[in-house]
This record gives structure tokens, C-alpha cells and sequence, in this order.
């Protein structure tokens, strides 16, 4: 089964993504036929005024997902803006799509409320979910890895399929869920670690840095100094042991919850135990950063394997819907 | 300077278009570098729901063209499907483009009243001035001909190119409206002649069925018969008259007022006075049609010459936004 995921180049990678993205990404590479793209156009349907950020963060995601474990000699992967043919997919379904699926997409409206400082409300940004449709069919993905945010952008994406396939034929596959780890890994403010929200810890974070960020993390209110008792449940630090070490997250909210375990003592250990966990790739990701090339290297690797299958693509396309490319007639 | 102009497929073409569309591709091609497309996208918009009669359609317009005079070794005429830039381009522009702009273009609200009964609530549909303005912009066109109605369009795409070039640096021309012959050719029943109402006379149309939708027409309903007077400006036939033979049209009304021309009779020498207008027309577009794959000739030949152009276009829009194709290194 072909497998397509693909993150948005607003940012390098940060500790959320070793859940769901990249988590995900790791295990299937070893069992399926895997399309990893960096989304370049979708990252400017929030990022459209400061795009020449997003082509620095492609290449630095390409590098993070190979740090991180990626294989490109397994996966096929690619930027999103090498391959024109998304975009005149994308066209195509646009015309099918009714207005009133992208109005209900709860993630737009959710999005649009929180990024309500920007100018937001433009044509390719309701356009997101017809944009993500065609990366999806381009490659004939029939497994997409989402997170349980992610699930009725997938389902509008079945919905426009399905419509092509009503009106013109059956040409594309309705792809199917697979979720990735659902939860949501909080930033030092309790919001989800998200680029859009700033409150990440990167991947190649120094030391320096990750105890920067631990210790702005908001803990429980009502526990003052080391002795008062704490409630680990509203605690963003025990959150992160939960998800990052989860052996050691029962010793931990017990001595919070007894008090013997002071706030500015417990962030030190994770921003501690957290470094040290990521050392590893900090070194792999360094090694490549000094590497020139290496992800433009990457990169036309992928656009070459893909640009076979999205011509096909595109011929079944045009054929089911009698739109045939100019062909010259045979003398 | 250069002039773009393109013509969506929903059908061939009527006698409408001797005014505004082929009247002004035929002035302009002898003192512009004119490119003209058939619109085979847009014509999605309306009509998703059978693409195959765009494709035909498409060929039969290029035909059309040159029968009614356009020079394929004038002007360049291509498909707009044939050019997947111009899908690209418009999606990057979709990104810049407030649905505000396009929700209160009052061409968007007029056609959705006027096709109520079709669902063209698409993002594709909405998404149309942003695609009009890709195909200017992709030619760098700096004229672009439209009738009255679509000055808001144009606007529109003067806005969104503005937008671009304040956001990227300065990229694109603002392309200035030539308004054409402002005035519509009525159908029989009084709306604007045009393929989407069912209300026309196409050029090549044979002398009966001239007969036929002549007849058809809405006259003055005050008069009845032969020697009630008639008021000629509320009279189809009159304007027709008017719009095709403004030499004759005072006699005509001259003796619509004094009862002395009934309108059967009126509507007979209309008829037959058009068919012989066209007849030149329809031995010509006789003559093309049976010449096996001309207008696929002539749709390569201008795909080969737009090549440079959009590959330059895009490059410059990509550099400006600073997201540039991916490039191996050089070693």
C-alpha cells in the first residue's frame, strides 16, 4: 500500500513530531511503499509573506527526517513545488469541490480563530483541505498517516475523490486513515507544541536551550515551593515526562503529589534526561548539516522518482475527464 | 505591448463574439504580439459536469478563430490546459488572494444567480478571477481587450498582481482593460446572447436554423399584426438589426413605428441578411473542418512557443518569493 504524509515547512522539526509525523513515519517506511513531501505551497497558505523562510526550513526538514531515521533510499521523498502536476490536479478538484465542505472543516475554523492576528482568509487557505486532496491522489496514496486533528481533512479529501470518481470514472482510490499517536504534546504554555504558536523545542535544540524552554513551562499555580503538594495533571513538565519517558513519569508525579519533588528541581531533570535522549540525533543532524547538498541532493532524487508517476497520474486524469493534452494528429 | 485574450469552450462561437472577442483579436494581431487561449479550465467552472464537450468544443473554437480571420502565425494561440504553469501560478496567487476580492466581484454574484440551478458553489468557481489572473500574468500581458462586464475582473487581477509584487518585489506589468464594444448582443428572449442561456446564433449556423431562432425572437408584444405600429427599441429583431446592419436599422424602425413592416416579415429579411453575412464564414470553417488535425496543429505549435515564456515567468516568481526549484549543488 502507498503511504503519503507531508509537513509543513513553517519550522524545522520539534519534539511533538516524534509522535505522530515522524513517529509514524519511521514504522512505515519499513513495511510500505512510502511518498514523504515537504509541503512548501501549503506552508504559504499561512506564511505567505515571509516565504523565502519556508525554502530554508524545506531543506532543514529534509536533513531533521533523515537525522531522525527517514531512509531516502527506502522512502521517496520530495518537495511539493517540484511537482507541478499537484497543482493542476489540485485546479481540476478545486472545480468539483463545493464551498460549503471547505466552510465546515472544523480545522479551518479552529485555524482561523487561532491565528486570527493574520491575514488568513484567502482563497488557497479555505483551498488547504483540495490542495492536501491532490497530494494525496497524485502518488495514488492509499494510506495516509493523520492525526486525529487531521481526520476531517482526510475525509474531505474521500469526499472529492469520490466525486471524481462519480462524475468521470473510477481513477483514484479513497484513501484510508491510519491514526498516529492522537495526543497532543503541550508547549511550556499548555497550547500544543505548534511552530504557528512559537512555543517549540526543536530537534537540534543545544542543551542550553531545552532548559530555557523547560523552565518557562507552566506548572501547577498552587504549589509554590518545594513541600507544597502538586497536582501533576496540570502540570506541563509531567505531561512531557509522560510522553517522552513514561517509565519514569509515576515516580515523578508521586513526589509531586507529596511535595518532595520542587518544580525547578523536576525541570531540571527533564531538561537534563531530554538533551541527553536527544543527543544522538543532535550529533546525526550536525553531521549533516556540513554536508553540502545533501538535502537538494535528496530532493531531485525524489522529484525524479516521482515525475513517472505523476504523469500517469495526470493521463488518467485527462482521460477520464475527455480532456486529452494536445496531441499532434498522425500524418 | 502584449495582448491576452482567451475564450472559454463551453461552446463555439456565436454571432455575439463578432463584437467584443474576435472583433478586437482581429484589430489587435496586426499591431500587438498577441497571445489568444482557449479557456479550457475555466469553462470547469460551469461545466464539470460534462468535460468532453470542452475538449471538442476547444478545437472547434480554434477553428472558428481562424475562419473568422485570426492568424495563427500572428498571434499565438494555445490551450490553457496544455500550460500546467499557469495552474501553479495560480495557486500561488490563490494564497495571496482575500476571499473578500472575490466574494463581492459582482460578475461572481450575477453568474450565481443567473445558473442558480447548477451547483457552482465551487471553491473552483469562486477561485475564477484567480485564474484569469495567472493566464495574464503567466504571458506578462499588458492589455488585455474585455467587454464592460468584466472590468471588475480585471481589476481584480491588477489588485492581486499589486498585492504580488508589494509582497515579492516587482515581478509583474499591471495589464490595462482595452474595453471593447461594450454593447451585448441580445438572444431571441432579450438576455445577453450566450452559450450559458441556450439563446444563440452560432457563426457557422446554416441559413435554417437562422430561420429558426430569428423567428423565435421577442418582439414588441403591443404588436399583433402587420400595420400596428411597433416600438423597435423594445424589438430583438431591431437590435439586431442595429448590432449587425446599422445602415439599414433607421428603415427598419422608420417602418416597425408606422405599422408598414410586420414582423414576420422583418424577421425573414434579418435572417436572410445574416445568413449571407456569414456566408463567407461558413465556407471557410467548412473548408478547416475537414482538414484532419488542424486545430491540434496549431494548439502545438503555440504550446512549443509558450514554453520559454511561462518557464521564464515562473522562474521569476520563484525567485522573487525566494522559492526556488530545487537544484543539485554543483560538485
Amino acid at each position: 500500500m502507498r503511504v503519503v504524509t507531508g509537513y509543513r515547512p513553517t519550522g524545522r522539526l520539534h519534539i511533538g513530531h516524534l509522535f505522530g509525523n515522524v513517529g509514524s513515519m519511521l514504522d512505515l517506511q519499513a513495511t510500505h511503499e512510502c511518498f514523504f513531501f515537504v509541503a512548501d505551497w501549503h506552508a504559504l497558505t499561512t506564511d505567505y509573506e515571509s516565504p523565502s523562510k519556508i525554502a530554508e526550513n524545506a531543506k532543514d526538514v529534509v536533513l531533521d527526517w533523515i537525522a531522525a531515521g527517514v531512509d531516502p533510499f527506502r522512502a521517496t521523498i520530495y518537495k511539493q513545488s517540484d511537482i507541478p502536476e499537484v497543482a493542476e490536479l489540485a485546479l481540476v478538484l478545486s472545480m468539483i469541490t463545493p464551498l460549503s465542505w471547505l466552510e465546515r472543516n472544523p480545522t479551518y475554523k479552529e485555524q482561523q480563530r487561532e491565528l486570527a492576528g493574520r491575514e488568513l482568509g484567502t482563497h488557497g487557505f479555505l483551498g488547504y483541505p483540495v490542495l492536501q486532496c491532490a497530494d494525496i491522489a497524485i502518488v495514488g496514496g492509499e494510506l495516509v498517516p493523520v492525526g486525529e486533528d487531521q481526520l476531517p481533512h482526510l475525509e474531505l479529501t474521500r469526499e472529492i475523490l469520490r466525486r471524481f470518481n462519480r462524475l468521470y470514472g473510477p481513477v483514484f482510490a479513497e484513501p484510508q486513515a491510519m491514526l498516529t499517536d492522537a495526543r497532543r504534546v503541550p508547549g511550556p504554555d499548555g497550547r500544543k507544541m505548534s511552530v504557528s504558536y512559537d512555543n517549540v523545542i526543536w530537534l537540534d535544540d543545544p542543551h542550553d536551550r531545552i532548559d530555557e524552554v523547560v523552565h518557562s513551562a507552566i506548572t501547577d499555580p498552587a504549589k509554590v515551593r518545594k513541600g507544597d503538594p502538586g497536582d501533576p495533571e496540570i502540570c506541563n513538565v509531567y505531561h512531557w515526562w509522560r510522553f517522552f519517558f513514561p517509565d519514569e513519569s509515576l515516580r515523578v508525579a508521586n513526589t509531586c503529589r507529596d511535595g518532595s519533588l520542587g518544580c525547578v528541581e523536576d525541570k531540571r531533570a527533564f531538561a537534563d534526561r531530554l538533551a541527553e535522549h536527544l543527543a544522538g540525533f543532535r550529533e546525526r543532524r550536525a553531521d549533516l548539516g556540513v554536508k553540502h547538498g545533501m538535502a537538494e541532493e535528496v530532493l531531485a532524487a525524489g522529484r525524479a522518482k516521482m515525475r513517472p508517476i505523476v504523469e500517469e497520474t495526470l493521463v488518467r486524469v485527462r482521460e477520464a475527464m475527455g480532456l486529452p493534452e494536445t496531441r499532434r494528429a498522425s500524418p
